[in-house]
């Protein structure tokens, strides 16, 4: 077994290599002049079994790509297998078609990396549990609940709600209130008539420390304004958590001074220090990836981890 | 252009093709005495595009099976087209993997339809947007929202609220009431402890009218247990509204004598006199479907019909 | 290794397990209110070679719609390779295109088995030995002919025939002759004119036991309009013999009063006591499905068990 | 359309073209010093549908290795759709595997076919029709049966008798002989014991004169020896039927001394001049290829010329 | 017909079209906040065979991904036919595995193209024409020469001599000096021991106009130190020519200073106002492109633009 | 590990199995009297590593079909994998579309080899690096180069130049004469107006030894030609290398004659006895494949032959 990262994911690599107790493999990775990126493998990979991690960050699509080189290069060196670990997966949420004439891009992704020779994909919190069937490969699809779950327990607020900040985010948030104990309520924003968009909080808050629950936050102005509605329904605080903290542009500006007691995320999605706030928490996913790729790679049960 | 209809769907292929003034298919399709099922094109469909309509209604698996066979057959017939018109998507339900070695049917359904030939689906509200990715050939999804919109604005019911029956209907149930103009609703349904499940309204119903809204019924007691806790929470009736009536089982009686007004539903599903009771009201999906083949087959964009 | 069987093959799975000495695998499988098939592997086959015991049998396409549901989830669990023994191959007699419009179901089936991710099948007397040749996976083509081989030489029948039923079984039936070293004669039916059909007997068969050889035997009327004319052009008595027991609807009283001395067939097709009558013979198929199951998982030969 | 011709099969060509009242397309095909097979169309066949006739003839595997160069060249210019029209089949006899470890060749050659962007075949009298079934796209399977037919009753025949040479031909020879109203036998040949091996017939000839039908005839000694068993059996006179006149090595020299009243064959393999002699007619199957393409072409039946 | 084109090919598309007579198709492609692509399509596209004009610059792999995205929107949008029209072909230098454990992302990206959707493309001045190889879809590959060979034509030199600035062009260079009827010479550069790197002319230059040709510049670096050498070697002036004027980095400024003539490009790279002078000459491909596409439309030869 | 060789490489696979202190598998192919070829794995082979070494070698169809032929036995005796080791690639000579309506058959070779099960591949000196890329499955490609570079040494040639016979190879010869410490030039062949060709060396040869340097050399008038215009230019003496000899038709007399001191190949394509005279030197190539296969076997690097 070895394990190679890509280049937005070379710390999180190490992270998971340390907890494995194996070194990351190596690899050569850069961009020529004229941007085209160039990849080699520097270490053998005959017959062994080898892990891909990589994440979807800016630049996205050199992240992607890169991926793709990075497998072709393995499958003709003879690798084994190929499984490609995922934290944040490529374009998760463009997973259908809401408007006319546009792709269906986490599709695209999952054929283009089975076109470039990949065996087996592990991922965490897709958007749509659904996308796992945009695959016939075998895919884990793991979550950070469990990782939520402990950190949110371990600080002991008193009779909280999860609030969902869109209706789409209403089944998963459920699911976490259900683990926690805790009731649920939503946030319903709409066009009324011809006029601005109303947002109103479904379900009761008064009273209560919300935390906000979602798979990911990117530029952050859905639970700014969740936060801000829940507080006026009177919670009495308000919490952010979500797995994947994409934190685009002036997201992390723009939500330090947000009314967020705390904004939880992993490292999916890396966060450089010059993104991070005081109220910005980062957990760790490596732990969870590592003990997976342990078991996929000692045939024992991935499932066993979550249900 | 010629329409086939499998052997559950007869109906329904018999009022498109009236909707669009030709005559049905003629195919031969029957059980030998071993339970196999003998399909024969009765037509020259050389060079033909061919549209053939299969819903997935008990026997489930015989009516998949069949429309495998058909398509094996006009395919080997030199069809130049072959659309599988799927009014209910067979296993719609079987989308993801939420335990742990279940198979995600939905998906396999979609690669045995390429398999045995199809080159495009049209279908209908299927539960997860996300399905549509399951194939990459064309694959329109049309929704029953604008027959709903249209039934119900005819009904002129005062200030109705919209309620998703469990947390996974939030998103689609929100869709449709702000096409409507009505506030949302939903119900969360929970174990508490290890005590028995609670069923709570989330949001506010007292004293307006409530129209349960999902995309599929099956057995009932969802519905039956949301409309109850509705009218206890205030609610001054409730009204049921799913595109598709699976009714399996004992759901017709049981349903009719629950505490719903009516219960509205089309024949994406097709409901036989027996199933059928006084507060059932079925609403004809022809229309929609037909349109939909005429503007494939005429090169017209599809997707105005909703945008 | 593990071995899993479907819904209609529980006994025949038990019987090889017992043959090799090992418990049967656990799955999960049923029907929900909606028809629809259910199915969840019940224990870790990641990088586990599994065996998939499945017949065709009624209802026939349920039994083939599950096999596909159980391969899918085998290979999203990981396992290593997945082998669908199917003692009585589903819809094997369409295998041929005789008539217009039609599919060749037979060829859909192989690759609806491929697309689920069968690596490898093992089946039992096909009508056609072409029909291995719809497959490029490794098909393990087995034939129950020394097992009945056996059961007639113990018999003792002096000097008896080998009687084809029809045109198409001539080329089998000659090879059974070969093997036990007696002559061959074959039934031709046919419409002269525009009159009803003349069954003749071509060849030599006054005086000697005949024994009507198949692959399958289904409602039962051509072999007993073999045997009435068998025994009017002078034979002394008159057994059946063919694989596949497949005995649809009325067959089993039907041929309790043929003039049939016996009709021994295998289990490939389960025959229930209900169907079972003084005059059927049932050769357990189990020992050499085992054998071959045990020889394809320690790399050792299968065709030396036939040639 | 466009219709291009083999090697082999250039004179066949010609006669389907004239049928058709269409020159034959220009390709240049020859062969380097080095063997290799060069192959120019030397017309613009963008967006036409291309038809390729090429033949199963000695050198059999560059007549293979040709058509599938061909294809590639016609699909890398652009034909819109390319028809393999094969009077006979490459490998057609090789289509199961009846010994260990064989190719089944039939059905790769079906695979290379499709691999050099074939998308429909056409073929004449498959050893087997289960063949057909070795591909998935449209398949047109004719027979000579009827050119056959109309030579026999014209030659005016007092009461003959169909004669299959060997078991395996029986199906095929009673499908005939019911076509043309007269009885049916076959010959059996086995080996007894350690012994030699015994011919035998099975059914009446006494006094008749007898047809030998089978689809193919390759060195003749089947047939020569079936004649002899026919003749010393009390048959009057024997004639030979059958579509592919391979007529290998010394064979035409051997069954021009043979007791054969006639052999009659088609072209579906080129008999040259030096293997014709005074008791073999040859006959043309070009009027029902040149047919079957213009229904094609035209979208009519194809099988209406048969059933 | 329509014809859309990628962000790095607005102008060019836009030149297309001109030399067609038609509009640029509408399509709206954007990056969201996080980096992710969106692509809609604008116009109805059933039924339309579609041309996407999309070249390789950077961001290269946006480029790339974009044009994916468009091909997936485009299939789900049920054009007929989907043609990437590629003036400089993504990663076209990545053709072959020179050293260990690298991909072949020329390859790679022809199977993503694939997968993605495409049925033909249209290409220019591949760095080996080996690359159509890596389709096996219609592959039109157009090349530039025409234009430089009427450009140089004009320009009027004295007994000019084609020198390819390395060992790798020097093929395509000798086909360019045979059809304007000029010598051929070659830069060979080579590591001498364990010392620099010495570069030489093979060929006769002396008192003669050099052209340098090549089918792309990049960094300009091969180039200018081929210019000093032939300079040096007597030759009277430098010109270049090549296919793509890639020209990244510090390119524009090195080669303005360098001692070349000038320097002829085509626009299949777009070259922005920025990063021209006064010695580059940049001549249009747009006729060409159009002419081809033209002809693909229409059903006649491309080929014949060439040979 | 199993290693199998076809009928034109039965020595060369004999000389490998030695290196690797192996007997080489049985197998029985032949051809029937009609001429098609017929083949058996003698040896059981499930889940056994295969390597099947077939050459390019008159008749070249027959060995390209054969080993086709052997592979779909391979596999379907469920060998766990295959291995093709083509010393001289079949048609790797069309590895491009220089001309209209042309196969690109090197491109088709590979995809007949991966239709027929091959999983990889290993080959020697390819005509362009770029047919690499004809696939995606694992190919080594492996190169004489290092064979020829040691003979020469150990010759001792004073000052020698390497001299490509066309530009076409120029590549090539610059990267040997790099290896070896020489300087490179290389003939030029073209149509000078309408006149006859013209044949000039480009670069400096007078006085030194040179060696003419290609992949292959097949008629040899190319080297003749060339090793003339060599002596007029005042080259001392010449010789030839090339991998692949070829040597097709009249070559050997013909080149026995020419003013070549050696000509140097190696044994990829077997040169029988009769096509040996005394200039002519044949290197082994089996302890180079020998190697690679032991390395592949052992999952070491290949690469680390030849970087």
């Amino acid at each position: 077994m070895k394990i190679f990262g890509g280049r937005p994911t070379k710390e999180l690599t190490q992270d998971i290599c340390r907890c494995l107790g194996i070194p990351p493999g190596q690899a050569d990775i850069f961009k020529f002049p004229n941007d085209n990126t160039f990849v080699q493998i520097q270490e053998n990979v005959r017959n062994v079994d080898v892990y891909v991690v990589q994440t979807s960050a800016p630049p996205v699509d050199e992240a992607l790509v890169e991926l793709l080189l990075v497998m072709d290069a393995l499958r003709r060196a003879s690798a084994r297998s190929i499984t490609a670990v995922l934290p944040y997966y490529p374009y998760v949420r463009s997973d259908k078609k809401d408007q006319p004439r546009v792709p269906i891009t986490a599709r695209l992704v999952a054929d283009l990396l089975v076109t470039a020779g990949v065996n087996r994909i592990v991922t965490v919190d897709l958007t749509a549990d659904q996308v796992q069937g945009f695959f016939t490969i075998p895919a884990d699809h793991l979550t950070a609940q469990p990782v939520f779950a402990r950190y949110f327990q371990e600080k002991g607020l008193v009779d909280p709600v999860i609030v969902a900040p869109d209706p789409g985010a209403v089944k998963r948030a459920q699911r976490f209130s259900e683990k926690i104990g805790a009731p649920i309520a939503f946030i319903d924003k709409r066009r009324l008539g011809s006029e601005v968009r109303a947002t109103t909080v479904i379900g009761e808050v008064r009273d209560k420390p919300a935390i906000l629950f979602d798979e990911e936050i990117d530029q952050g102005s859905t639970f700014v304004r969740a936060a801000e509605v829940l507080l006026a329904n009177g919670a009495t605080e308000v919490f952010g958590a979500c797995t994947h903290g994409v934190l685009s542009g002036a997201a992390p500006g723009y939500l330090s001074r947000a009314p967020l007691q705390e904004l939880v995320v992993t490292d999916t999605v890396p966060v450089p220090p010059e993104k991070r706030w005081p109220g910005l928490v980062v957990l760790s996913i490596a732990p969870l990836l590592a003990e997976c790729i342990k078991r996929i790679q000692e045939g024992q049960s991935v499932s066993a981890l979550f249900f």
